[in-house]
């Protein structure tokens, strides 16, 4: 998606992933091999600059590509969003709500932590947490060794439960000249651990619940010298915002932009790295993004409802896999709805089971 | 622009053009050979559907590859549309209005049909005409034997002048299943026989000038059971729509659906010739395509303008060749005609004089 809004700019593309015939591989040269290898490095050398939009990549390479080409968003933006302990601690060093929580490296600090935040809380590894897996949820005490057996005795941390009315999404950008932009604020639908449905903009989106988002993805752009797009995933609490995580990239629940908004999140992470002036990120009419998950429905039936605009990956369906999402408008929000209402009746939409 | 509206699909291509590193090469496979040269009909033999949006291919090419693979438009469309006296001639037949016509074959032929339908005329090749290439205005009696030179001596046609207020479009899309849809007028503006700008909708669009379009484009697309884009350029006339031409294609006046139509004539012609449902074809808000012709303006500077899109063909930028083009909307007219004006005075946006 970032390489379709590129092209119209007349960027061209080098991509490295592991995986032969990458869906990137459409639209410009991919080299199928490791994020450290030195072919790919040497490929990458060629370029103006380098973006990642997968946020496991080994912050090593970022690091060992930015010596020769600039890397945007900044390694180091890298470094603090794949270890939770570190993300937590940024958050808590700028004054941003978090849940509460504690380092864990052994059973003995995941039972003194449990005895600190309470219970329930949820057990996370450090690294490699996506789409929901590497995390346990305690209710009980007695669960500790369960708890420690099942993040595999990883470095890990522990957070306090948050009671949240909802979660929501910033999509946030800053360019090389560190003017920033942000767009409103999106209602994020989860089911075991995968976002399934986006509302954009957040129904009752306040200018007061807005401007609190932007505050704290503010210190977060500046305080990481960040340039291109960073998402931002809040709760919204009785006790007002409450961050959850960052991703240093575009993300899932910004895809409603490609058609949602008056720029896409793909197009103004590129025009940011690239040190051109962003674009308008308003909302153009609600909008609503469904992933389709481990299962495709006919295009005809998705193209048969009105304003709905498909998007398919080129990966095979298999369970759990995101291969695709719609993302459809209405004038209003009882169109709208109505809309998604017939989408999500649609064999296919829905996970099949 | 249809390959990068067709990945989302999950369509691929094979692209045939006979000048090698075309612009849609980062989108797929090209074919750098002729037309008509057998591996270019073996490449596409494999393919579901074959289209084109160049109306110079060779008939006779677009007849051989659909005998062995479906190519909409259909083939009648092209040749329809490759010979204006053909044109005319059907739009004659179909009660559609049009300016007064006669073939023209010989300087004898010339000098009757001038005295026949007046003067001022314009002498026509009946073949490859192009942005205003291969025309000659006569003014008087005495420009006979120049015009004649002018065309070559080629099968022509004399056109008399109509006098109008405005040249507007209409973007058509048909259907496999006969669906029709029908994006607003749009009103265009020409320097030097090269399309400059175009405005959707057309400013003062009434319901009955749009219904009066859509009737004549109904009678062209089910007369040549059409599938795909059909523009048809009108124009305005104090005593109604008159009929320019046709083109079988996606057509630069549709280039700003891209951004201001809910769907775009790209994705629309691709839905209609793979027998997918037709999508909404009405303005998101109004807005502006403005050409680049010739050179290129800083991207930076474009992008600098408020809700300004550019698109860039990967062309080298030489006198009178369409380069790239620049969409931008508005929230209102004031707004739009406001913005348009910053980008028309960008050094790059007006050609190079």
């Amino acid at each position: 998606m970032l390489a379709l809004a590129g092209i119209p700019l007349d960027c061209s593309f080098v991509f490295v992933d592991p995986s032969p015939g990458a869906p990137a591989s459409v639209a410009g040269e991919q080299l199928a091999c490791d994020y450290l290898d030195p072919v790919a490095h040497a490929a990458l050398a060629e370029c103006q600059v380098v973006t990642y939009e997968f946020e496991s990549v080994p912050v090593a390479a970022a690091e060992a590509i930015a010596a020769f080409v600039p890397v945007y968003p900044p390694p180091i933006a890298l470094r603090v969003a794949q270890d939770r302990f570190s993300e937590k601690s940024c958050f808590r060093e700028l004054g941003i709500a978090t849940a509460p929580f504690a380092a864990v490296d052994s059973e003995a600090d995941l039972a003194r932590a449990v005895h600190a935040l309470g219970l329930p809380a949820v057990l996370k590894t450090r690294r490699l947490g996506y789409d929901g897996k590497g995390q346990f949820v305690l209710r009980q005490a007695t669960d500790v060794p369960d708890a420690w057996r099942a993040v595999g005795g990883a470095p890990s941390i522990l957070e306090g439960f948050v009671r949240f009315e909802r979660e929501l999404s910033l999509i946030a950008v800053r360019g090389q000249d560190g003017h920033t932009a942000f767009y409103p604020l999106v209602e994020n639908h989860h089911e075991r651990g995968i976002l399934r449905k986006s509302l954009a903009p957040a129904p009752r989106l306040s200018p007061a619940l807005q401007s609190a988002a932007e505050a704290y993805a503010t210190l977060l752009l500046e305080h990481l010298s960040y340039v291109g797009v960073l998402t931002v995933e809040l709760f919204d609490t009785a006790a007002g915002l409450v961050v959850n995580e960052i991703a240093p990239r575009v993300h899932n629940s910004g895809h409603y932009s490609i058609e949602g908004a008056r720029t896409s999140q793909f197009e103004n992470h590129l025009r940011a790295i690239l040190g051109l002036p962003l674009g308008d990120t308003s909302a153009l009419s609600p909008s609503c993004m469904l992933n389709l998950v481990g299962s495709l429905p006919s295009s005809a039936a998705v193209l048969a409802v009105s304003d709905a605009h498909l998007h398919l990956y080129g990966k095979s369906p298999r369970p759990g896999r995101k291969v695709g999402h719609i993302t459809v408008r209405g004038r209003d929000a009882a169109e709208l709805s109505q809309r998604v209402a017939t989408l999500q009746a649609l064999p296919g939409v829905r996970e099949s089971e």
